[in-house]
């Protein structure tokens, strides 16, 4: 290799007791001055601030790929590929994939994906384009099944995925309504993204302005927030409703997760509540992909990135902004340096 | 009409709160001296004690069919047709419906079904032949589809429908689990129906020792109770698993329904919560009705009913009963005044 690369990485100090904090992170750093054979130097471009990363950072073992203290943070980036020994990847291609929040990785290509710039430019492969894009696709299209008659709700609508999954919903002819944390994203959302309704939770008529407006019936609940605005919708669900557990952001930070008390709606309904992994979809991400590149490129779908420009740094109070519910759909730090 | 009748109804005197008490009840005395054409009077020989009651008697719009204050309750019973003039009832024939608490009703059949005496005799009507063993039948065979790999959780497994729901997952070579609320109970279940393992919630190594005997994998989990009991056993929810929601007897008293916080472990295992209501299936009962008669009398099952003999003026104390964990199977009031 050519180069020292000074590598800086954001690792979990401290496990956080309710929303994470800046104090709970810092940045340690290393020198990579190497790779193996097979294996490539990523510098990455955009680090993605995603909310399931708080589940990770749990004192648990409950969850899958849990970071302990002291450990990387993980994440997905896009990176350009900066030096190859891999014969897959030349130098200058972008990829997309879990690398950990730092500002170089080496990897020998598992878990990565080659971005091919022909769809739409690296920065869309974090949103529109990366995992939040795909659960859309897929957690509607292939579970949900939205067609013109129905009503779908998309709870945490502006964020990564409900911005997705709201247009998709659009795209197959559905009245769309979406909760999310203020009055200017409620806008955005009509606006910009093209939901029929938008709904502040923090305004107190949230529910009924939704009950009135949906005629008290959703088909499709496309849930990303879990907790009372979750629960509250499930009231309004219909006869042989769906609603799809995409996430639960509203409860990745409570000690003690609350479950939807209205649950037993579900069985009055004859609906469920469907789990949802994208991973299984994995063979088909380029079907996928290939709609979703041709709706952005003829306007008929947005790929809303929050994108903070700054230094690695920063990454740790970017994740508190998200928590707050800064961002505009996909939030991720761009490292210009 | 050839005879007055001193009727006797259960009335809902005050709503309760937490477990229904005697108190809440009275009963309440009318005379019936004459039936309309169409109409015919039926003498109550079983009267149901059920669970949902308890949502019925909630001080709440929510719920259908709710019985305010002064209200008679309502209820399932068995009962003989002792005067008739309704052409498709002779006097003699036995019916099963929804004709409330009471020792006389008068009906114009509708809601009501004859009995067919040639599958069972009346008594097994409110359970095994009856809603509780329809609904075991379909949310089982028609929704949850158990095989001889799949391993099933029954909660509220001594319950009327849980008592055939076990059985019925053993006549299709699964692995049948329960849990109850006592080690009697359990021994029943395992020696009397079948059962593999049952376990009594009240023990605290309940959950390790189902997760030890399941090997942790539980692909269909048939919920009765709700509560804690559901919740924890969330936890070891098998790949594309589902839970079916039947019922929720742990929270029919409380004022505060509490929902499954660990509904979250859904997502993560690509499984269904699915509500079920039975009358969904009613253009089918006859095919279920077959089937469970020609198993009774094969001795593949049995149809375990709690029958407690005495005056109407019991149903309460008997309702009180039942939410103490106290019946065998379907829990049922036989009058022979």
């Amino acid at each position: 290799m050519t180069n020292l690369y000074q590598n800086k990485k954001v690792i979990l100090s401290k496990y956080p007791s309710g929303k994470a904090k800046k104090e709970n992170f810092c940045i340690a750093e290393e020198e990579i001055s190497d790779i193996k054979d097979n294996e490539m130097l990523v510098k990455s471009k955009f680090l993605g601030v995603d909310a399931a990363l708080r589940l990770l950072i749990r004192d648990s073992d409950e969850f899958l790929f849990r970071v302990k203290e002291n450990d990387i943070l993980h994440g997905n980036i896009v990176g350009e590929v900066i030096e190859s020994k891999n014969l897959n990847y030349d130098v200058g291609d972008y990829i997309v994939g879990s690398l950990g929040i730092q500002k170089y990785a080496v990897t020998d290509g598992s878990g990565v994906e080659k971005i091919n710039t022909d769809y739409a430019e690296p920065k869309y492969w974090l949103g529109g384009m990366g995992i939040p894009g795909l659960t859309a696709y897929y957690a509607l299209l292939d579970v949900c099944k939205p067609t013109a008659e129905k009503h779908v709700l998309i709870t945490g609508a502006a964020g990564a995925v409900g911005s997705m999954a709201g247009q998709i919903a659009k795209i197959c002819g559905s009245k769309v309504f979406g909760t999310t944390s203020s009055n200017e994203k409620c806008k955005w959302l009509v606006n910009e993204l093209g939901y029929d309704y938008a709904f502040n939770y923090n305004d107190s008529g949230w529910l009924q302005n939704l009950k009135d407006a949906s005629n008290g019936r959703l088909d499709i609940i496309f849930d990303n927030s879990g907790g009372d605005v979750m629960n509250e919708s499930l009231k309004l669900i219909g006869m042989n409703g769906i609603v799809l557990l995409c996430g639960s952001t509203s409860q990745y930070f409570e000690d003690e997760m609350k479950g939807p008390s209205n649950y037993i709606w579900l069985g009055t309904m004859r609906a469920s509540l469907q789990g949802f992994v994208i991973f299984d979809y994995e063979s088909r991400y380029d079907e996928a992909r290939i709609n979703l590149a041709n709706w952005f490129k003829d306007n008929k779908i947005k790929m809303p990135n929050h994108i903070i420009e700054s230094s690695i740094e920063s990454f740790p109070s970017a994740f508190e902004d998200l928590f707050d519910g800064k961002n505009l759909g996909k939030m991720m730090l761009q490292l210009n340096d």
